[in-house]
């Protein structure tokens, strides 16, 4: 029954990393400081009880995350197992590497509660704020002393995906590991720095053009960004400069509805909203066709701007009538 | 020999404060969330024991601290012993409070380095990124058991004197004590939503007519904002508005020196200097008759602006060359 698909424990995860002798862990596409730091942390780990072991992703690894890899070396070796870490879905592996290993996941890794079952094991942790908390234990289980590097991963995993510990899905154990990390070495001012603290360029200039033309809407419950062509053109702007600035108008004070507008090549724009609570994001969004999460969600309306400026307000004025 | 000045213990504290009645314990003047979160925590802790106990302000408290009051009915009583909690010198009670309390305090518990001894008895344990994490220690000692109101307390005084866990005073016994108040039933969440993710109206405007105005000098090496009196005028802004955008321009990536020049009045200029290693903003400030610590610093120069914007770069300029 060995390919059926199991459920597994932490124990029976570190007994099957064990079984083998070469490992190859997957990270999804777009990798995130969660999926590198978890998925670094495990490849430090399987080489300090001497197995071959490297981490590799479809998409091009940010330099920011560099750090990671101190002291691996490059190691060609056939891999016996494959390990995914943090990959609810293989869609989410990217174009090229999802046909490559969609059906050979031995082990996936996960805190994602939308996790598909796909691998034949599955070790998963819903209430983890970070996988990095689940691959600490998946560590300690294996008997490995957590070195300074292993720290560094595992903290950079759990405070990039709690925000620095801000958002709600941080819990006592996240911050129960991160206790052990520093105790273990990790550079948690010097990380938090590098990922907290420092906006690319591009980002700083394509904020200071968003903010020139922010918006405030009844009575200051509702603020309008928005982000055209010229814009990311003027700033050098990339995608995820373009998502951190969908953050920024929910953050005035007594504002409950968040929404940037974001033009689109073809002239139309994506909407992306944010709400506090009693506003439903992903039903004031529903109603314009698109979807998502109660506080974040997003929808397309068609330019020009004006139009859809006006096509979104509308909803929103629905939403606040409502105060649903 | 009581009133020999005295450093004691949390045991001894946690005794001393037993011995009293009616306590009155005193934050420090301009209060932040530790002063404030520290405060609140002993008060709840003692009147949980059967104690008068309330805490006074010399300045007027925010109202987003006034979650901390749950609970807390008026108490009149006539104080036996005074409690100072995070002021590090007496000067720091405020300008009313420091002539009717300076020569009375009975207890001082802190953790900065630099406290002046001024009290009879002092805790002090310099180490602590946050005094909350000092008074967590004495509400145990007292065998009090932590209620939601005091973890929320004291959970809002160790994230806010961390930056929510970022600053690299930040320990593990920071993360540990989190880990308690969050299991005592902290309401983390809310509590980082109001103090990290909100940006007071005001706070804003300033920032969106600061960033406007931010400028690269010396190969992007430094940033330099300014704010004016105007700036003040068309905001609204307070002091602790204009005091968080001084953290703005050492944000921009690859920025070494960020300053802000903030108008006064009478026309001179307050420079604000924040530094990444290894730049030292206390030698640069120190060249302009101003001073502070390596990576914080300040100094006066005289306006109009184009001079003391001047003014200041020469000496950027001598910091760079020298890298120190």
């Amino acid at each position: 029954m060995y390919f059926a698909k199991m459920m597994i424990d932490v124990k029976q995860t570190a007994n099957l990393l064990k079984s083998s002798n070469n490992i190859l862990v997957l990270a999804h596409a777009n990798p995130d400081g969660d999926t590198l730091g978890g998925g670094y942390a495990l490849v430090h780990a399987l080489r300090a009880i001497g197995k071959s072991a490297a981490l590799v992703c479809n998409d091009k690894i940010n330099s920011r995350f560099s750090f990671m890899q101190t002291g691996l070396t490059h190691m060609e070796f056939k891999p016996e197992m494959i390990v995914a870490v943090d990959v609810a879905d293989t869609k989410l592996l990217g174009s090229e590497f999802e046909p490559v290993y969609e059906n050979r996941i031995d082990l996936c890794i996960d805190h994602h509660a939308s996790n598909t079952g796909y691998a034949k094991n599955t070790l998963l942790q819903p209430d983890a704020a970070a996988v990095a908390e689940t691959v600490f234990e998946v560590i300690e289980e294996l008997n490995v002393p957590i070195t300074p590097v292993m720290a560094d991963c595992l903290y950079t995993g759990i405070s990039t995906d709690t925000g620095c510990f801000r958002y709600f899905s941080t819990t006592a154990n996240s911050h129960l590991v991160a206790a052990k990390l520093i105790t273990a070495g990790a550079q948690t001012g010097e990380i938090n720095r590098v990922f907290f603290e420092t906006k690319a360029r591009t980002y700083a200039a394509l904020e200071r053009l968003a903010l020139d033309k922010q918006q405030l809407y009844f009575n200051g419950l509702c603020a309008v960004i928005t982000l055209t062509q010229k814009m990311y053109e003027m700033s050098g702007a990339d995608e995820s400069d373009i998502e951190r600035i969908t953050t920024l108008p929910r953050q005035i004070e007594g504002v409950l509805v968040g929404i940037t507008l974001k033009e689109q090549a073809d002239g139309s724009f994506k909407a992306s909203v944010r709400t506090h609570s009693p506003i439903n994001a992903a039903k004031l969004c529903g109603r314009l066709g698109g979807g998502g999460h109660s506080r974040a969600a997003g929808c397309r309306v068609e330019g020009p701007l004006d139009y859809a400026r006006q096509t979104v307000l509308n909803e929103v004025r629905v939403s606040l009538k409502n105060s649903e």
